[in-house]
């Protein structure tokens, strides 16, 4: 038999757009025995984590849990159980994931009508919000921060505009959750998917979602229940059902809700996980956690920028918590990250479709959103640019970002 | 702000059908830190799952991964990605689970075939033999041991059926993969779907399938790339696209194979879990652990009958890792599980649908699965039963199942 060796992971510095380093108190976490789904103890769990997303998504919303499965479970979940086959789905494009939610909506046999802009900017709300009058779609369906392209999209009425034609708006925050604000109530914002590695610096695996009852009452006219399930006599629905059970949202609330309703048998130790990262998240404070990665970004784009390296995007429209830089042209940006890898130990991101080898992304995101960390791959990014004898300003990155820090404290 | 204390979950011993207590190695495995999905330490951890999966699943299939999402998930994504609707699926059904089966093929667009016996019995093979030949279906989907009830279903000469009228063999083998053989390749098995919180005993949150060449073909005819992953000039599949994003085993085969294309971000933790769950497994190794089960199921079956208890279904076709007891009539079941719970830690589940308040299920699953806790259970059901004026023998319990285990050490 082959011998398969201990778990050992290197010691990593994480700086992509997600999955990060997660909190050493979250790990802590993952390594408890654990509970039985029903267990009292695990159902109080259960509903602190409810109480926190809530916290988190800033919304008085009853459904706020997590999805078992990762990021993109969350929005299928959204989108499965509330699109009927040939309904009309609005999605603004401005990036890979823009995509991704058309690709699920058609999936879901949506009617998809597509609005787009160049990778590397966003709408003015007004044109969405025009779109929406002219489409009357049924959903918008739409992402708040691309990790793609490193660009936030503003809502500006757009969640008003929804509700003038009585469409449901499902947002994608999975990049933002946890790191920008995410205003679920404020922007009228139906349905909100947030992402547990990135922001929240949790292990990828589970995708918490929020969703008002505009969007439960669409749920509950589909709502079945499992035939093993039904006692007797017990009424079966006459809706078409969702076309899916693992992310059927009538059968998930009948779960999350103090009738348990057995459907999955709920991830154990990634809800430890979860919990214990929104506890840290709402012992920070959303303000204090939203002023910190805003001065991380400043200190790394400073470095960036007195390096001699170009941002890719529009500068009005960045994301804060992921920062693309065009790859000088005498390099090849894989070479690159290789070396940034195996000689310091760090990983940025690479990029996606037509900015494949056009970009690098480097995240700022949760744990890995720390001074050491932006120093470090400050000085690893210029020494290995060095190295392969592109032409940077040496000596200056660590300087500017160091000013940044410096002048953050005595504000 | 509401303060929410330190996780410290109580220990529990857990004799449920799942989820079972998790062996302490695979939890010391969650605190380790994560790697990137993409570093190339993490890729090699998800190769040797591949590797490890193949030898728990008894089979050469180039395909064996896990599904990230809990054990229904991976169901899922077996059928949602090789139904097409009109498919007809022919679904025997002997417990609960082939309920679900019927639920998921249904929500596919399937026509659902169904045959059914009565909950604590299973098929004679000639019996799903003959409806295969009858019904032609386009796949057969079947459960291999049903917790719900406590049974196992043979399946000699159904996967040769099957090939006959070039049928899929669907097996849900979540509650077997671990604790009873699942022979994939020498019982024709086209997919086979693994649950992790029950004989593996890693935290529920992932599911391992394993799929041959004949299910392959299928998924292949239907593969598309997502939009904001194609590169310029990159073909569009003109095939009836999975109805599902994340379950399209197309799109996640090539996030598994060396070409590593992005789909999801991969459970760091639980592929860390299940790559140590797995370790372990192949440690004991697989005739070892099943014989491990079949000892401890034969000691608290001889102590529960001591006691005077009457089992429910069938014994010719007994689940070796669920024992399912009548309840007896003089007693709330429910009355006697909140007492185990509180007074000795030990949890036993209840039961679903029409058996509700009929039976108890005790599971003698993966690391749950040892003398201590056979022990532990039998001496506090015999008290709690006692406790509650319920005519049983005492004294008896305990002497029974030590004779088995006296006895197995002799031979």
């Amino acid at each position: 038999m082959k011998h398969y060796k201990d778990l050992s992971p290197s010691l990593r510095t994480i700086m992509t757009p997600g999955p990060v380093e997660v909190d050493p108190r979250v790990l802590r976490a993952m390594s408890y025995p654990i509970l039985g789904q029903f267990d009292p103890e695990f159902t109080e769990l259960m509903n602190e984590t409810m109480e926190m997303l809530r916290e988190v998504f800033q919304t008085t919303n009853q459904w706020a849990f997590p999805i078992d499965g990762t990021s993109r479970s969350g929005i299928e979940a959204v989108l499965v159980s509330i699109i009927e086959p040939g309904d009309k789905v609005l999605v603004p494009i401005y990036g890979r994931f823009g995509n991704l939610l058309v690709e699920i909506a058609e999936r879901c046999g949506a009617e998809v009508i597509m609005i787009e802009k160049d990778w590397g900017s966003v709408f003015e709300p007004e044109e969405i919000i025009s779109a929406i009058a002219r489409v009357k779609p049924t959903i918008v369906a739409m992402v708040h921060g691309e990790t793609s392209t490193g660009c936030i999209q503003p809502f500006d009425g757009i969640g008003a505009a929804c509700r003038q034609v009585d469409a449901l708006l499902v947002v994608d925050a999975v990049a933002t959750i946890g790191g920008v604000p995410v205003k679920t109530d404020e922007w009228q914002l139906d349905a909100v998917i947030g992402g547990t590695q990135k922001c929240l610096s949790v292990p990828s695996g589970m995708s918490p979602i929020t969703y008002n009852d505009r969007i439960e009452a669409k749920v509950l006219r589909r709502k079945t229940i499992e035939r093993g399930l039904r006692e007797k006599g017990s009424a079966v629905s006459t809706g078409k059902p969702v076309a899916s059970n693992y992310f059927d949202l009538g059968q998930l609330q009948d779960y999350w809700s103090p009738k348990r309703l057995n459907h999955h048998t709920e991830a154990t130790t990634m809800l430890y996980a979860l919990r214990e990262g929104l506890r840290i998240v709402l012992q920070e404070g959303l303000a204090e956690r939203f002023d910190r990665h805003k001065r991380h970004e400043e200190a790394l784009v400073a470095g960036l920028q007195a390096m001699g390296l170009t941002l890719y995007g529009d500068p009005a429209c960045k994301l804060p918590v992921v920062t693309c830089i065009r790859i000088p042209g005498a390099v090849d940006g894989e070479v690159v990250r290789t070396m940034l890898l195996n000689s310091f130990g760090i990983e940025i991101a690479s990029s996606f479709g037509p900015l494949k080898g056009q970009i690098w992304r480097i995240g700022t995101m949760g744990f890995s959103c720390n001074q050491k960390n932006v120093l470090h791959v400050l000085g690893a990014l210029e020494a290995t640019l060095h190295w392969h004898g592109v032409d940077i300003s040496v000596g200056k990155a660590l300087q500017a970002a160091l000013a940044v820090y410096a002048h953050k404290r005595e504000e």
